[in-house]
């Protein structure tokens, strides 16, 4: 019974066979390969537009080197107070934009709205060497919170960004379960709608190491190259990250495995609505759900062997808080490879 | 007929079946998981004793982590003047280690001497805020130059290092080809020999990504967590470089695949010898070869299909150097999957 | 009527005396002199203890170094969220600090209180690689709002921070505003109550530039020096900051300044009460006032040639506060030149 | 008898009191101040061109900051192998550059000859992520081995520099000196010769800290105003570096002083050549001066109170060198404020 991560799944079959089949043969290195060239041109071709497309190894290095690539001296960057860049990337995009400051925003389930984004941009100013000056805009899609922006939400948020002259990012970490979810293309959900920078990655999805930084327009993608060298991210054996786009991405199979984990989780949802003093922070909306149990529940769960992780209710709203005292708010993430076997035993034990 | 370099090549049976073994069933993520804790001990017994390993993405990364976990503020380093660290890095190991100065040591054959350290940091002194502190020795083994350090050369440099305070690292992207070649035991050659901290790699012998810091002190390992991470260099399915590892070193498969790249390199030796108006510029010692060759057959070769790189001469020093004008000295890099018969078909268009 | 700022100021006829003293003959450079063995002497006599001082440039220099020297990689610094340190140092902390987070806490009246910061900490909970480690705990003394911390909060503050182990930093731009006020002996305010570091600056009160970082366990202070001549901070001709610092600490020279910016703030703000319209966001303890006055006051005060800076509400909570459309809060700063003559004008023209 | 380092010296009447006549009233604070703008035109009309210029706190700072402004990720930055910036500075300006290489250049004298540097540029090669790209060169004048060059000198190396398309920075902490010597003009000495960037420091001439950074093209300046305060570089009471350079450029004073100081270095070497067993490691062209002498008179020195440093011949090519076993190479530099008195007093001990 793992609900822990996304990422403590493996990979599905068809990665294990891209890996296999590009084990043979000699390819140039450090990105300048076929196979990295076809996974570039599947991802232009998924985002019905020529991209630049830069392979890292985490989605850390992906946001950080994102972030860095637009970011100068004094670059204030506005996000949810909880955004993973904020919270839980050791200081990375601090440290990698050298020192950009991150202003966190508050908004109902690890989403901003236009509007208080447009109300913090304007009690900012204009940049001065003091303050410093706005730069960028990053939202996470999914959110840390297991919420979506839907393309008109991105749209608003754009028009902000945009017209005070800053840069839109996205951590795409949950990208396909966002895709998978509203049921709307890539390219609705990120150029169309004002993306500019998308790191975008199928690591939680099913792949054992895909990150990238997938750059709208490539005329701005001059200096990741060298941030990315600097930094130590470049991978020798291109070809081996790109298999794994290139089969992720080959037929769907990236949006099919999203929609088996969004399934995954809706079917725990729904069968937490029955499990008695159980109720839902909130409506989950891709593949993480936040359901506030009584104690002795989330005791028996673990006792019975159940994987997931207590998490805090710092600062969030929803339509179930406040948690009680004899409450805890767990969070439970689905994956590619969670079964439908392995929910139903979860919901059994919860039931108590 | 690629001898370009080993990175170009791909990865033996042994690494796709380890992956496709590890891509079942959930594990703890961030290296926490039975998988990463199991090549680790690996990695223990074969150096024979307890060490900390920290795996990341690239040998820049390994190497940058490495010294900054040394480095503090105005720390000085100490390498040769052609090491990778200074000239194949995109200045990563400045960047990492906040502005670490890599003092160049000149040496014949890409090695620097115990004598032109002692000697080097003797000039040095005392540190100062104005000239800052030595701090580390840094040395590639193999050598960016197809040479080798023996043991004793080792315990020699160590002996200054530590004389002088300084923490001795060693850069062992072709470590392999290094042990296999010397056929002394990985303890003898790092830290029986007084090495403190190996850059690991086996990406260049047969993995896709497998690249580890070890350092045999496990106490000095505390910050080397928070600088991976903060660097975004903390895979979240650690199983997978791991199971490279773990796949590699089982058997002692490394270094029979790094005898093999050896065996092919001294086979185009041995050939070269009888190819017209070539030379060596020195004796190759591991999977790297550096001939001098008449400008007709080098365009000879490449109208063949063959691939390599030219090598600039700039400050080398070898047996047969100089280069004439009607001469070009190439690198040739021998892998793990490199055949006789691809060594045999080069050498027939080498003799025209 | 200047009441911009209190860096707006010049300096006493002391200091340029002082200055012209230390002109002439040779000394020692980069703070291996005399005079700044001086200097450091009567610091050490003021705070009643042996400590280390760094001399630096600027404020911002003094609080980044100072939290630079104790910021391991993955730090979390706690402050008021509308700290110097966040808001007007173009994120120099953040760069200098290798990436440390600024973690805002909100407060009354620029103030963090010793409950919201242990709340803070206990929910960032233990160290780990993801949301890094807390490290340290900054407050401003005056505050950026006016405001004073007694020894009592101060005390009350180091409390949670050392019970958290954790390292306590005191950014003193206004220092000497707050012991005039208080009443207390420096030693009282800062490490007999716990302070561990604290940026020590005279420029404000009356140096033309005399910043510093005083460490009152010198033990602590190791790295201090290397940090400040990696970032370009250590000043040649030491003697001439040096210089300042002595003449205005001598005979108690910088409080007497102090006590004048005060009472000039206090015979303002009792003016202000009489101001038609006019009233105190809350109560001004040092040499900044914060009045909200009627739109109309402020032009009319602009044409008059009065100079200060409107001040956004945003996050602040003031007895006073809300203000309303046809009011604005301005800032209003009294510093060791300010004359009665001039604070009888402004109040004469606000008063209409 | 001082001559370790004119930055031992202390400043002239004249900034004594130009400081003293800063001192009243109030001013905008950050450099937005009429002083300010006063000591702009100044530096423009001596150099007959606009330029912009950046007031910071040290050398140091200034060379960092200046190679920062123009070096991007993976810059290599080209320099005689013993400058200042590589040698003296803590590693500043590595830091500061976010990793920036350094490329030590040898050459006579301390000086870079232009067709070495074309050597160097031409083996770097096109850039790439790997060994990164070239970017800037950065010259000293005059040299630390107080040599000169000449307008051509420097015209040259600009034109291998600008044929490159790299930006040419020069390390100016005695630029009057070079100025003084060579009875040349600023202008022709700099921009006209094709100097794009340079750090004119006027500490060492008798400032107490008056270092900047010129920029001849001010649109190329942009970036500085935030590197300058993201680096805690920037003085709140700029008025008063602005005055010190006022009044040292004022009536060329500071050429005056910088003739005093090269006589009194002239006076000094024509001594030398007097004193048994004393012969010059070059002849001096500047304020410093590399005299060898016996061991038995540098002790006798020493016994007499004379205050210089003994300067290691590693690398250095002289007319006088190598230096024996029964000698001592030492440095001995003028100020302003030496006086033939002194000068004759160690002429007298040093004879004997």
């Amino acid at each position: 019974m793992h609900f822990a991560s996304d990422n403590w799944a493996g990979v599905p079959d068809a990665v294990s066979s891209a890996l296999a089949a590009a084990a043979g043969g000699f390819a140039t290195a450090y990105g300048d390969d076929e196979a990295t060239a076809a996974a570039t041109a599947q991802i232009s071709a998924l985002f019905e537009r020529e991209v630049a497309v830069f392979y890292v190894a985490t989605g850390s290095a992906a946001n950080s080197l994102a972030l860095a690539s637009v970011t100068p001296p004094g670059a204030a960057v506005f996000c949810h107070e909880a955004a993973h860049i904020v919270t839980d990337e050791c200081n990375a995009p601090l440290y990698l934009t050298g020192g950009a400051r991150l202003v966190g925003i508050q908004g109902d389930r690890g989403k901003i709205h236009a509007g208080s984004l447009a109300a913090t941009l304007e009690r900012f100013g204009p940049a001065n060497v003091h303050h410093g000056r706005v730069t960028a805009v990053s939202i996470t899609q999914a959110t840390e919170l297991g919420t979506l922006y839907t393309p008109t939400e991105v749209a608003a948020i754009a028009g902000v960004t945009h017209a005070h002259g800053l840069t839109f990012h996205m951590d795409g970490a949950r990208f396909a379960n966002a895709v998978a979810r509203l049921g709307v293309s890539p390219a609705d959900l990120t150029w169309r709608a004002g993306v500019d920078l998308l790191s975008f990655g199928l690591t939680k999805v099913g792949a054992w190491a895909a990150e990238s930084i997938v750059v709208f327009d490539p005329d701005r993608a001059a200096e990741i190259p060298y941030l990315r060298k600097r930094a130590g991210h470049l991978f020798s054996k291109s070809r081996f990250i790109s298999a794994q786009f290139s089969a992720l991405l080959k037929d769907g199979l990236w949006l099919d495995l999203a929609r088996h984990a969004n399934a995954m989780a809706a079917r725990l949802t729904e069968g937490l609505r029955s499990v008695p003093g159980a109720r839902l922070a909130w409506e989950p909306e891709a593949n993480e759900i936040f359901p506030i149990l009584p104690v002795a529940t989330v005791a028996r769960l673990e006792a019975a062997g159940a994987r997931f992780y207590e998490w805090g209710t710092d600062g969030l709203h929803g339509d179930a808080l406040p948690v009680h005292g004899k409450e805890t708010m767990i969070r439970l993430v689905t994956a590619f490879s969670t079964t439908a076997e392995e929910v139903d035993q979860f919901l059994a034990v919860a039931a108590g």
